[in-house]
Protein backbone atom coordinates (compact mmCIF):
# COMPACT_ATOMS: atom_id res chain seq x y z
CA UNK A 1 0.00 0.00 0.00
CA UNK A 2 1.33 3.11 -0.94
CA UNK A 3 2.27 6.10 1.78
CA UNK A 4 1.58 3.08 4.50
CA UNK A 5 4.31 2.70 7.09
CA UNK A 6 4.36 1.05 10.15
CA UNK A 7 4.99 1.96 13.68
CA UNK A 8 5.63 0.29 17.38
CA UNK A 9 5.39 2.51 20.18
CA UNK A 10 5.48 2.27 23.80
CA UNK A 11 5.39 5.34 26.30
CA UNK A 12 6.22 4.87 30.00
CA UNK A 13 5.83 7.03 32.80
CA UNK A 14 8.16 7.52 35.24
CA UNK A 15 7.75 8.32 38.99
CA UNK A 16 4.18 7.38 39.29
CA UNK A 17 4.45 6.13 42.70
CA UNK A 18 2.62 2.61 41.52
CA UNK A 19 4.42 0.18 40.13
CA UNK A 20 1.11 -0.57 37.90
CA UNK A 21 0.86 2.32 34.95
CA UNK A 22 -1.69 1.08 33.50
CA UNK A 23 -4.19 3.66 34.15
CA UNK A 24 -2.03 6.38 32.85
CA UNK A 25 -1.35 4.46 29.50
CA UNK A 26 -4.78 4.06 29.19
CA UNK A 27 -4.90 7.47 28.54
CA UNK A 28 -3.17 7.33 24.93
CA UNK A 29 -5.94 5.48 23.21
CA UNK A 30 -8.17 8.43 23.09
CA UNK A 31 -5.62 10.01 20.84
CA UNK A 32 -5.41 6.60 18.92
CA UNK A 33 -9.21 6.25 18.22
CA UNK A 34 -9.14 10.20 17.52
CA UNK A 35 -6.04 9.63 14.92
CA UNK A 36 -8.74 7.69 12.71
CA UNK A 37 -5.62 5.28 12.20
CA UNK A 38 -5.42 1.50 12.37
CA UNK A 39 -4.01 0.28 15.76
CA UNK A 40 -3.30 -3.14 17.72
CA UNK A 41 -2.57 -3.55 21.36
CA UNK A 42 -0.05 -5.95 22.23
CA UNK A 43 0.71 -7.43 25.26
CA UNK A 44 3.93 -4.54 24.84
CA UNK A 45 2.73 -1.79 23.30
CA UNK A 46 0.93 -0.42 20.69
CA UNK A 47 1.81 -0.92 16.62
CA UNK A 48 0.08 1.37 14.00
CA UNK A 49 0.00 1.76 10.08
CA UNK A 50 -0.27 4.90 8.06
CA UNK A 51 2.02 7.39 6.46
CA UNK A 52 4.99 8.82 7.82
CA UNK A 53 3.48 11.68 8.67
CA UNK A 54 0.97 10.65 10.31
CA UNK A 55 3.12 8.16 12.21
CA UNK A 56 5.09 11.22 13.48
CA UNK A 57 1.91 13.16 14.61
CA UNK A 58 0.33 10.17 16.21
CA UNK A 59 3.68 9.39 18.35
CA UNK A 60 4.00 13.18 19.31
CA UNK A 61 0.40 13.29 20.32
CA UNK A 62 0.79 10.27 22.23
CA UNK A 63 3.92 11.32 24.23
CA UNK A 64 2.23 14.53 25.05
CA UNK A 65 -0.83 12.75 26.33
CA UNK A 66 0.56 11.18 29.28
CA UNK A 67 1.65 14.43 30.62
CA UNK A 68 -0.70 15.31 33.86
CA UNK A 69 -0.19 16.89 37.13
CA UNK A 70 1.05 14.05 38.57
CA UNK A 71 3.34 12.65 35.68
CA UNK A 72 6.03 15.10 34.90
CA UNK A 73 8.56 12.47 33.38
CA UNK A 74 7.26 10.51 30.04
CA UNK A 75 10.18 8.04 28.23
CA UNK A 76 8.72 7.90 24.92
CA UNK A 77 9.71 4.45 22.87
CA UNK A 78 9.22 3.95 18.79
CA UNK A 79 10.26 2.34 16.05
CA UNK A 80 8.91 3.23 12.25
CA UNK A 81 9.22 0.51 9.92
CA UNK A 82 8.90 2.56 6.23
CA UNK A 83 8.74 0.54 2.85
CA UNK A 84 8.21 2.04 -0.20
CA UNK A 85 7.79 0.70 -3.42
CA UNK B 1 1.78 -14.28 36.85
CA UNK B 2 5.36 -14.57 38.68
CA UNK B 3 8.29 -14.61 36.96
CA UNK B 4 6.43 -13.29 33.66
CA UNK B 5 7.96 -10.63 31.38
CA UNK B 6 7.18 -9.32 27.99
CA UNK B 7 9.38 -8.43 25.56
CA UNK B 8 8.81 -6.88 21.99
CA UNK B 9 11.85 -7.33 19.60
CA UNK B 10 12.67 -6.87 15.99
CA UNK B 11 15.23 -7.71 13.90
CA UNK B 12 16.83 -6.01 10.92
CA UNK B 13 19.07 -7.71 8.05
CA UNK B 14 20.93 -5.08 6.55
CA UNK B 15 23.30 -5.24 2.99
CA UNK B 16 20.72 -7.54 1.51
CA UNK B 17 20.53 -5.87 -1.58
CA UNK B 18 16.60 -6.21 -1.28
CA UNK B 19 14.56 -3.63 0.62
CA UNK B 20 12.20 -6.99 1.27
CA UNK B 21 13.91 -8.55 3.95
CA UNK B 22 10.58 -10.84 4.46
CA UNK B 23 12.50 -14.05 3.94
CA UNK B 24 15.36 -13.62 6.24
CA UNK B 25 13.08 -12.05 9.35
CA UNK B 26 11.05 -15.47 8.79
CA UNK B 27 13.96 -17.44 10.25
CA UNK B 28 13.25 -16.45 13.39
CA UNK B 29 10.33 -18.33 13.41
CA UNK B 30 12.13 -21.31 14.10
CA UNK B 31 13.63 -20.22 16.80
CA UNK B 32 10.46 -18.68 18.33
CA UNK B 33 8.72 -22.18 18.19
CA UNK B 34 11.67 -23.99 19.35
CA UNK B 35 11.60 -21.44 22.68
CA UNK B 36 8.06 -22.83 23.85
CA UNK B 37 7.33 -19.21 25.11
CA UNK B 38 3.95 -18.05 23.77
CA UNK B 39 5.14 -15.25 21.25
CA UNK B 40 2.47 -12.98 18.24
CA UNK B 41 3.81 -11.41 15.47
CA UNK B 42 2.66 -7.83 14.43
CA UNK B 43 3.29 -6.07 11.76
CA UNK B 44 5.85 -4.30 12.87
CA UNK B 45 7.98 -7.30 15.02
CA UNK B 46 7.16 -10.39 17.33
CA UNK B 47 6.11 -9.97 21.43
CA UNK B 48 7.01 -12.77 23.31
CA UNK B 49 5.95 -13.64 26.82
CA UNK B 50 8.73 -15.53 29.35
CA UNK B 51 10.97 -15.34 32.19
CA UNK B 52 13.39 -12.11 32.16
CA UNK B 53 16.29 -15.14 31.22
CA UNK B 54 14.06 -17.21 28.83
CA UNK B 55 13.38 -13.45 26.75
CA UNK B 56 16.80 -12.67 27.19
CA UNK B 57 18.39 -16.21 26.18
CA UNK B 58 15.45 -16.00 23.05
CA UNK B 59 16.93 -12.52 21.95
CA UNK B 60 20.41 -13.75 21.74
CA UNK B 61 19.32 -16.80 19.83
CA UNK B 62 17.02 -14.87 17.21
CA UNK B 63 19.80 -12.29 16.58
CA UNK B 64 22.29 -14.72 15.78
CA UNK B 65 19.76 -16.61 13.73
CA UNK B 66 19.52 -13.82 10.86
CA UNK B 67 23.18 -14.22 10.19
CA UNK B 68 23.68 -16.47 7.22
CA UNK B 69 26.90 -16.43 4.65
CA UNK B 70 24.64 -13.79 2.57
CA UNK B 71 23.68 -11.63 6.20
CA UNK B 72 27.12 -10.15 7.81
CA UNK B 73 25.07 -7.09 9.45
CA UNK B 74 22.17 -7.24 11.97
CA UNK B 75 20.40 -5.01 14.18
CA UNK B 76 18.51 -6.26 16.50
CA UNK B 77 15.44 -4.11 18.53
CA UNK B 78 14.21 -4.80 21.69
CA UNK B 79 12.41 -4.21 24.58
CA UNK B 80 11.90 -6.17 28.07
CA UNK B 81 8.67 -4.76 30.35
CA UNK B 82 8.81 -6.91 33.23
CA UNK B 83 6.97 -6.15 36.39
CA UNK B 84 7.16 -8.04 39.54
CA UNK B 85 4.91 -8.73 42.28
CA UNK C 1 16.59 23.52 31.45
CA UNK C 2 12.79 24.16 30.76
CA UNK C 3 11.88 22.43 27.94
CA UNK C 4 14.81 20.42 27.35
CA UNK C 5 13.89 16.88 26.30
CA UNK C 6 16.64 14.19 25.02
CA UNK C 7 16.50 11.86 22.44
CA UNK C 8 18.33 8.75 21.33
CA UNK C 9 17.86 7.95 17.32
CA UNK C 10 19.33 5.21 15.01
CA UNK C 11 18.15 5.11 11.12
CA UNK C 12 18.68 1.96 9.46
CA UNK C 13 18.61 1.53 5.52
CA UNK C 14 17.33 -1.88 4.57
CA UNK C 15 18.10 -3.62 1.04
CA UNK C 16 21.32 -1.72 -0.01
CA UNK C 17 23.78 -4.57 -1.45
CA UNK C 18 26.25 -3.51 1.27
CA UNK C 19 26.55 -4.46 5.15
CA UNK C 20 28.36 -1.02 5.69
CA UNK C 21 25.62 1.93 5.49
CA UNK C 22 28.06 4.38 6.72
CA UNK C 23 27.60 6.36 3.78
CA UNK C 24 23.79 6.35 3.54
CA UNK C 25 23.53 6.72 7.38
CA UNK C 26 25.53 10.03 6.89
CA UNK C 27 23.02 11.96 4.70
CA UNK C 28 21.38 12.80 8.23
CA UNK C 29 24.33 14.92 9.63
CA UNK C 30 23.19 18.09 7.20
CA UNK C 31 20.02 17.73 8.73
CA UNK C 32 21.36 17.44 12.37
CA UNK C 33 23.21 20.35 11.51
CA UNK C 34 20.53 22.33 10.06
CA UNK C 35 18.71 21.78 12.80
CA UNK C 36 21.12 23.97 14.83
CA UNK C 37 20.49 21.35 18.21
CA UNK C 38 23.03 20.18 19.87
CA UNK C 39 23.55 16.45 19.22
CA UNK C 40 26.52 13.91 19.55
CA UNK C 41 27.46 11.01 17.67
CA UNK C 42 28.03 8.10 19.78
CA UNK C 43 29.21 4.43 18.45
CA UNK C 44 25.57 2.97 17.73
CA UNK C 45 23.38 6.27 17.16
CA UNK C 46 22.81 9.54 18.10
CA UNK C 47 21.40 12.10 20.49
CA UNK C 48 19.91 15.47 20.64
CA UNK C 49 18.68 17.65 23.22
CA UNK C 50 15.81 20.43 22.24
CA UNK C 51 11.71 20.31 22.90
CA UNK C 52 9.42 17.70 22.27
CA UNK C 53 8.61 19.29 18.90
CA UNK C 54 11.86 20.22 17.88
CA UNK C 55 13.20 16.30 18.60
CA UNK C 56 10.18 14.97 16.90
CA UNK C 57 10.33 17.24 13.85
CA UNK C 58 13.84 16.61 13.40
CA UNK C 59 13.06 12.77 14.00
CA UNK C 60 10.84 13.06 10.93
CA UNK C 61 13.72 14.90 8.93
CA UNK C 62 15.86 12.59 9.50
CA UNK C 63 13.88 9.80 8.57
CA UNK C 64 12.68 11.19 5.43
CA UNK C 65 17.11 11.70 4.69
CA UNK C 66 17.57 8.68 4.15
CA UNK C 67 15.31 7.97 1.40
CA UNK C 68 16.80 8.41 -2.14
CA UNK C 69 16.49 6.40 -5.49
CA UNK C 70 18.66 3.15 -4.01
CA UNK C 71 17.15 3.40 -0.61
CA UNK C 72 13.32 2.50 -0.22
CA UNK C 73 13.62 0.61 2.84
CA UNK C 74 13.84 2.58 6.25
CA UNK C 75 13.73 1.51 9.86
CA UNK C 76 14.30 4.47 12.42
CA UNK C 77 14.38 3.30 16.15
CA UNK C 78 14.45 6.16 18.74
CA UNK C 79 13.66 7.06 22.40
CA UNK C 80 12.40 10.39 23.92
CA UNK C 81 13.18 11.14 27.28
CA UNK C 82 11.25 14.15 28.04
CA UNK C 83 11.13 15.54 32.44
CA UNK C 84 9.40 18.45 33.11
CA UNK C 85 9.98 20.68 36.38
CA UNK D 1 37.53 -5.41 15.44
CA UNK D 2 36.24 -9.28 15.00
CA UNK D 3 33.58 -10.17 17.51
CA UNK D 4 33.21 -6.80 18.37
CA UNK D 5 29.06 -5.40 18.30
CA UNK D 6 27.78 -2.01 19.67
CA UNK D 7 24.83 -2.08 22.68
CA UNK D 8 22.69 1.15 23.07
CA UNK D 9 20.89 0.46 26.43
CA UNK D 10 18.59 2.37 29.09
CA UNK D 11 17.08 1.05 31.91
CA UNK D 12 13.68 2.71 33.56
CA UNK D 13 12.17 2.09 36.82
CA UNK D 14 8.80 2.78 37.45
CA UNK D 15 6.37 3.25 40.06
CA UNK D 16 9.50 4.65 42.12
CA UNK D 17 7.16 7.83 43.31
CA UNK D 18 10.28 10.49 42.14
CA UNK D 19 10.25 11.83 38.53
CA UNK D 20 14.49 11.91 38.68
CA UNK D 21 15.12 8.58 38.86
CA UNK D 22 18.95 9.14 38.23
CA UNK D 23 19.41 7.17 41.59
CA UNK D 24 17.92 4.32 40.90
CA UNK D 25 19.45 3.94 37.46
CA UNK D 26 23.33 4.81 38.36
CA UNK D 27 22.71 1.44 39.77
CA UNK D 28 24.13 -0.20 36.32
CA UNK D 29 27.38 1.87 37.08
CA UNK D 30 28.79 -1.13 38.79
CA UNK D 31 27.72 -4.09 36.52
CA UNK D 32 29.16 -1.69 33.30
CA UNK D 33 32.20 -1.37 35.67
CA UNK D 34 32.16 -5.00 36.33
CA UNK D 35 31.83 -6.27 33.01
CA UNK D 36 35.54 -4.61 31.74
CA UNK D 37 33.73 -3.40 28.77
CA UNK D 38 34.30 -0.62 27.23
CA UNK D 39 31.35 1.76 27.50
CA UNK D 40 30.27 5.34 27.35
CA UNK D 41 27.47 7.38 28.86
CA UNK D 42 25.49 9.33 26.54
CA UNK D 43 22.59 12.46 27.81
CA UNK D 44 20.14 9.05 26.80
CA UNK D 45 21.51 6.11 28.02
CA UNK D 46 24.62 4.20 27.70
CA UNK D 47 26.20 2.10 24.44
CA UNK D 48 28.87 -0.37 25.07
CA UNK D 49 31.00 -1.92 23.04
CA UNK D 50 31.60 -5.97 22.69
CA UNK D 51 31.17 -9.28 21.74
CA UNK D 52 27.31 -10.27 21.19
CA UNK D 53 27.64 -12.75 23.83
CA UNK D 54 29.16 -10.36 25.84
CA UNK D 55 26.61 -7.25 24.92
CA UNK D 56 23.49 -9.72 25.60
CA UNK D 57 25.02 -11.09 29.21
CA UNK D 58 25.87 -7.51 30.23
CA UNK D 59 22.46 -6.16 29.19
CA UNK D 60 20.73 -9.27 31.00
CA UNK D 61 22.99 -7.81 34.56
CA UNK D 62 21.75 -4.20 34.07
CA UNK D 63 18.24 -5.11 33.92
CA UNK D 64 18.72 -7.18 36.91
CA UNK D 65 20.66 -5.23 38.86
CA UNK D 66 17.82 -1.76 38.35
CA UNK D 67 15.24 -4.02 41.05
CA UNK D 68 15.24 -3.46 44.17
CA UNK D 69 12.69 -4.03 47.80
CA UNK D 70 11.42 -0.43 46.17
CA UNK D 71 11.36 -1.42 41.91
CA UNK D 72 9.34 -4.18 41.42
CA UNK D 73 8.82 -2.83 37.49
CA UNK D 74 11.65 -2.35 35.36
CA UNK D 75 11.93 -1.73 31.40
CA UNK D 76 14.95 -2.15 29.74
CA UNK D 77 15.45 -0.69 26.05
CA UNK D 78 18.32 -2.10 24.01
CA UNK D 79 19.90 -2.71 20.37
CA UNK D 80 22.50 -4.35 19.31
CA UNK D 81 24.21 -3.37 16.19
CA UNK D 82 27.00 -6.15 14.95
CA UNK D 83 28.28 -6.12 11.76
CA UNK D 84 31.05 -9.02 11.28
CA UNK D 85 33.38 -9.11 8.57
Amino acid sequence: MSGMARMEIAVYPLGTGNPDVSAEVSRIFDALERSGLEYDTTVAGTVVEGSPDELFALARALHEQLFSGAVRHVVTVMRIDDRRS
